[in-house]
């Protein structure tokens, strides 16, 4: 059922997406779900230190950036689009508000994707969940303007930040992405800017999987390799059964 | 596939499986799956006001709660064992732990329901949980003895204590228990004993409800008269899909 | 003592303070108190779902909610008086902050109701608790302009959000409101476009009313039908006895 | 009506009656209400350390922490009743837990004061605590054997740990002690083996004061040498106003 | 080695330099560390009851507070610098974040200190800190506009509000300043306009003292006046032995 | 100094030393600092599946451990002290405090590291912490019996869980082990019954050293390669600078 209606990610920048949530992107990809991600910013100032040192623009930088979170939506398998919000700090207007009102209504998504509520490592990642958190509100309201349908509720799933205890991020799920480890392995390889970090997200998928094998019930069966991604529910889970 | 193998419940008395998973049980009965209710105590001291009131024995006492159980657990469907445990005190004894570790090996239970880990109005309901997970854990362990085969590590869901909010219980999991709410309303009314708290778990039932709604994806249409509980999960879900 | 200077309770949407603290007013009020009500928005977007579908103008839906509004203060006998800042968003200004200081200095409140300090289903409530918090603390300096004397220091109650638990808030003061809450009955079915509303609150007032029953002292004695409203304090109390 | 019933306080060793709690068992003492203390232990362990170093036999060292807590009770106006349970480890026995149980029978108290749930500093504190919840959960009911008549619900309050947010003690309750302030230096001076502690309790006294003035509502009118003591309730108030 | 680079504190008003961190920073002179203070605000709106009573205006008040923080801060050693940003509220620009940027790039600081993240009795303090937080990690970047060199990650220390527990602060460190707490008193004492608040901090640093020698370990021979500072750590402490 | 009085290491099993704390107590041993282990049981139930599955008896089990755990703690240049206490339960007992008492008292630590206060995949585990939290206490009375002088108050260090978050670890000091790595290899790869976990703690040692060159500050210059452990402190830390 979930599969009719689109995934949507809201992030602050193209790694977040790759890094936090590629697995689960590529999961809803590979099962036929439309994935469609809300880049805010290029991380042009914020990620992007290599690129300055080299003394690039902050055109080509965007451009550099644009060019990778494509790359790695495509590796995938889904859509990107870019907010050119600008980063460090990200800004709340409301015309970025609207604009994502806009997208709600557009994709009326089943699932929602972002950021965590805290990071005191990097501000932009809670600002963009923030945004997201009120557009989705406000784009279930008839009395808000904007094109199309009120939506639904979608649930709201945080990624894990880089350093998820000092964020107040704990797993409430724990997605197997074993069938699609190879693109969130592709996706993270498109960002030649951070490419230092690939080595640290393999090993917590791998870390992450192991947890999976050991908190799954007797009959799941998940392999030795499973990887997995760490995800964090905003609101309560509606079930018609407890599994 | 969680259908195969069985639902266990530990509770301290009678009354707690019926006013505060009722729904659960009848939902897995109704599905199919075995359903297994391991009652720690009668709750003849501390859940009987009106029969000590009235002036009946210790034993006679017992013999009531058991038949209501013994009723109740009959109209959900499920299967349930006394273990006479004692209540108001109940006592962790090690003979206690390996009755409930020989009854994890016997069952290999899918999904395990306790108490919360807190609840400042009864302290039984804590003991009942803290019993509840150390036996799970002991009965995973080759090294404990025990009957039969060592357990997985099926998922454990804490039910709604009767003042949430001061026992520090926040709902993760909304379960839609509407097709099975005539069970449930049939269970609660066999206890004789505590026939006000009818009204009370009807109310609740049908407030969770409401949140089910609420919380629920465009896609999921519950019913205007959806019947809930809530319940709390102490390890990650393990999942194939966010939803 | 308290009877003698207002109550103020600062809401983001009409429908908050009968829902939410409607007895607590009516029952001021019942007292001789006088009871004020700030009302910053009309929920002229985020809460008047039918009346957008209706096909109702916004000024149409404004005075709509205004007639509703003062007619269910009227029943609680509270004056009320509308700020008509927008909502969804309800967005913080100087000239809003500036609109409470004067207020709270024009009435200097003996006790002050608002929203809790989170809310994931309606940002509104957490804007307009951070305001009338804000208000509150810069109406108490000289420094700050506006007319007449600077305020003491109010305690500060947060009413109920509609998912309690969701929103972190655990009830610190479960007050009896049972002689009036016919008056409260009144106001809420005055809020012709929310009625679906009145079952849920009448049930929660009743499972409030059981829990004040349930923690209440030995000789308090309060009566069957007790209703009840639950507060969470945001300052410690001052008291002059432990009771 | 509150000073009708008795006030219990149940502390693990005698000085934790005086500093801790000592104003608000003088100030029920001097309103005319009984105010009866379970001392658990003499503290002849742990808290008598000069008294070991001096050479004292255990004997000796008792007598005189309980000649000390009955001075210091007799200054608050107060009963004491020393249940020589040991310290160093209090150690929760059957027997205990019963006399508990008869104790909360025959007093039905009006109010309940002990320590907090956590003391990382001293393991005998929330032990003692643990043992006044259950006790008074047992006494509730009927089938529970003991004399007299079950107990209602008296509120629980938890007097301040030594270092309070090492313990997780959030002040909810600011007591205005000023009236009784002298006996309760009275009652600290005649804690011999302790004295080093008067100063602590003196500066702490005075700070609960400053903040009870900062925290107290604009009419409440508190003098400048205000003394306070702060407390934390275990249960929601249940009010008949808000103030 | 920490030496050799700047302490860093940024605080809204001058006082709370003095009263929440004038031993860190005295500390810090003492040992030959360069210690500058960005204060935000003069505090003139909040923070100066009495001087508008006496009817002075605000350029005098600003001139005045400015006198005692300068005095204040000669007293600790320390240089200060005023950003005149306002308050009451103090209100988060880009220019005065771009300020803040200058200065971390400018000090290259090895320890930051700043307000706790919560205070309900002075929202000034809570964004002071939001505002150090965000300068300094966009101080981190290189695609952030400003002079010099991007910063490193200079552990970053809230200091000790006013109620602490009302405002979630746990110490996480006690930090002795006996041997400059002189100057801690002489700085308090150029605070002409709060000189109530003297005692209560004279009180806070004992108390925090007797803390301190209750925690040190064995080894450390804290001696009886010992005075401290209570901070808590926004991120782990980095450490090359445990201690 | 704190090379002078040991670093004391108490564990419920034999790996838990290694994986979770080798590195702090090679670095320890590296340093010249005494390391001494009380390990209270072999793990010979709960952490010796395959052994069991292969057949092995009990007290084969346990010879096994023991020299699996001699050798490991050889490796980290640390004594062990084997209890033999029971696993799966882990039972407290006076003796086995008066045990630890007598270590403590013995070794006069002048730091003590333990498992954390929760972890609800193990049970042993807070046992211990709770077994090693009350000995140190009780080993600071004069009034409890034992051989040679009290203790002062050793800091406590938590080590990190197996999966930490839900634990409710969260890491306060990431100790750099870089220079001691080879050895915590060792000592891991001494522990044949539990090879599987060698790449999950190598992972493990990276993650905390990238974190730990992440937060350290600017001129502490961490290497690329850094490893560390991350720990949880029960008491404020006392500092005599803020680094």
């Amino acid at each position: 059922m979930s599969n009719q209606s689109p995934l949507l990610v809201v992030t602050a920048h193209p790694g977040d997406f790759v890094w936090r949530a590629g697995g689960a992107i590529a999961l809803a990809a590979h099962r036929g779900q439309r994935a469609v991600i809300a880049c805010l910013s290029f991380g042009e100032r914020g990620e992007s230190a290599s690129a300055w040192r080299a003394g690039k623009t902050l055109e080509e930088i965007k451009e550099l950036r644009r060019t990778e979170g494509q790359t790695a939506a495509d590796a995938l398998g889904a859509e990107v689009r870019f907010f050119d919000a600008g980063d460090y700090p990200l800004v709340e207007t409301p015309e970025l508000v609207q604009q994502l009102i806009d997208l709600y209504r557009e994709l009326q998504p089943s699932v929602v994707l972002t950021h965590a509520a805290a990071d005191p490592y990097n501000m932009d990642h809670p600002k963009a969940a923030e945004i997201a958190m009120r557009a989705r509100v406000l784009a279930q309201a008839p009395g808000v303007a904007g094109p199309g349908e009120v939506i639904g509720a979608p649930p709201v799933f945080c990624f894990e930040p880089h350093q998820s205890e000092v964020c107040g991020f704990t797993p409430d799920v724990l997605l197997d992405i074993t069938e699609v480890w190879d693109r969130k392995v592709a996706a993270m390889n498109a960002l030649g800017a951070q490419g230092h970090l690939v080595e640290y997200y393999t090993d917590l998928g791998k870390r992450r999987g192991v947890q999976a094998k050991r908190n799954s019930g007797p009959n799941l069966g998940l392999p030795v390799n499973t990887r997995a991604e760490a995800f964090q529910r905003v609101y309560p889970q509606v079930a018609s059964e407890l599994a």
